[in-house]
């Protein structure tokens, strides 16, 4: 590896040299995707009892993802949350609402020949008027028309949705104790329907996943495989309501680029597509993937690059529930992430 | 950071090119470490009892080390293990004595101009005979005759002072519940005075430290500072017994080159001498420091570079324990620093 003998400085050997050092990074990130890979299993653990705050701890350490199969069987939340139970729950309580053409917030979309990063459009609805609407498309197979998603994510179960809250664990006692963090810093509810796909990204916390109707599907990647997803830093767009003509009184959804907005760094690769946007290290890649069935556990560690989607049991609806609580960013794990973020980025901007 | 509009050729824009590459590695290199230096304290944490085994486990996520002052106050081994304990245990048992010039044992010497990595000369002597020595150069100042130091990290204390190891837990509690481990993979004993010093290097093992007599003197770097330890690979030297002359009956050390031996890969900068043998990185290091007193326990955490210095109390000699625990090379940790060193080698190399 070394190149300290090359001092001359003719024109065939500095191309060269740049040829070399390019390999050279691609040669340190291959390596440090085969070590993983070799040092770790090749799929999730599978646990039938919830861990101890040391076995959690554990996990947290090597910052792998494991299920726990049942793990949420006697939550009321499980017991308890079908359609009516929910509608007389909520009832019309006006609840945020995401809103896109084709299941696809916070995703990529082609804007002509240039990528953007989409936002949903976001409007206040009530309840029982969502859920319907989300029942009904998923009965009917109705893909073609506008897909609602109530995936706010920010701390929503303990404010939009507080009347529910009662019905899941105020936080997860094996992470509050590892984690020495008395609440979460978010819990958040889901509900939607399988036209609803979210795509690959990261998150900076430690998630507890738990679903409650329906099945999710993951795909992992663990933020070592950086070098894989092709992040690229896209402008940012929201989809919004606008008349489909002036003088009509119909609406439809059109994307609005937010031009003051910063770009921000999307994961383009898609693991289910794997031949498009792909980088040099995206086929080393090894996606662990995981179905959640009604009242299992994802523990989804800090970091993991995730895309996740969903099908729905016969009362036409999945809902879900997730802890975030707070990563550490002290210790080697953040910085060191960051430093192959940092390496994989510019080896790929070459 | 993209350099990927540079498309041109010409012979200066390829110089350039080299430089910023060089020159991004480096970026990245001294981002990590300043984004590692700031969110970690400057500092050893100091406990004043042992963890529990979740504690602990949150040091070993974090791979960052404590002192636990006065630990072992109540061990057998602290109570007992003077000079004359230690004769009337040990007597004239044969054991290993790791005999150099300087008390420079795994250390970088010059021979010319070439840096070797020199290994001591072995030699078996009777116990009673090397704690006499030792005590003697101690009390007499003679840092000039032979050094001699009991140190085989070969799990000794299991084995050559067997009739020691009954004076020390078998196991240190928090370590052998955390990591899941019922027995230390080695068990070492250490013992020599203030002329033997150990050169920066690193181990695969979670390490357990334990001063029963004198101080040693630590100075810890994270393994993700490994671009400022500046590790070539050495060839490899050990220290024989010759005669001075042919006819002569005296004998002295001298250094002979392992030809048939692997090179080793060697820290040839010492954070106590910063000026020499620094990387352009070295200055960014952030050596921590600690002095374990009689009775202190140190969790040094695996692959964190150390190099150990000692004093010795009133009665000449330093002694020691280390429990050396296999550490996990699953997760993300060890991929990731080994990572790190890969980038840091090549880009020192240029």
């Amino acid at each position: 590896m070394s190149l300290s003998n090359k001092s001359t400085s003719s024109n065939s050997q500095d191309v060269k040299q740049v040829v070399s050092e390019q390999n050279v990074n691609q040669t340190a990130l291959a390596g440090l995707l085969s070590s993983y890979h070799e040092l770790n299993p090749s799929c999730v653990d599978e646990l039938h009892e919830e861990p101890s705050a040391l076995e959690f701890m554990r996990y947290v350490a090597r910052n792998r993802p494991f299920v726990v199969r049942g793990a949420a069987v006697d939550w009321k939340a499980f017991l308890k949350w079908d359609a009516e139970y929910l509608l007389n729950t909520m009832g019309s309580e006006k609840i945020n609402v995401a809103i896109t053409p084709f299941g696809n917030a916070d995703a990529v979309v082609f804007q002509g020949n240039i990528p953007v990063f989409i936002k949903p459009y976001e409007t206040s609805e009530a309840f029982d008027q969502a859920l319907g609407y989300i029942q009904q498309q998923e009965d009917s197979g109705q893909g073609q028309s506008e897909v609602k998603y109530l995936q706010t994510q920010n701390d929503n179960l303990r404010n939009e949705y507080e009347m529910l809250f009662a019905d899941v664990p105020k936080s997860i006692p094996f992470a509050r104790i590892a984690l020495e963090q008395q609440h979460p810093d978010a819990v958040n509810f889901w509900l939607g329907n399988s036209h609803s796909v979210t795509s690959l990204h990261k998150d900076n916390y430690e998630n507890v996943y738990v679903q409650i109707r329906g099945q999710k599907h993951f795909v992992l990647l663990s933020p070592v495989e950086t070098a894989c997803v092709n992040e690229k830093p896209l402008p940012a767009a929201t989809y919004e309501r606008r008349h489909t003509t002036e003088s009509s009184g119909e609406v439809a959804l059109s994307l609005r680029i937010d031009e003051l907005a910063e770009k921000v760094p999307v994961a383009i690769w898609d693991p289910d597509a794997p031949d498009h946007n792909a980088t040099p290290m995206s086929h080393l890649a090894q996606p662990l993937r995981v179905t959640l069935n009604e009242g299992d556990m994802l523990y989804l560690p800090a970091l993991w690059y995730h895309k996740v989607s969903q099908s729905c049991g016969n009362q036409g609806y999945c809902c879900a529930v997730n802890y975030w609580y707070d990563m550490d960013f002290g210790g080697d794990f953040w910085a060191a992430s960051k430093f192959i973020r940092d390496v994989a980025l510019q080896t790929a901007d070459k």
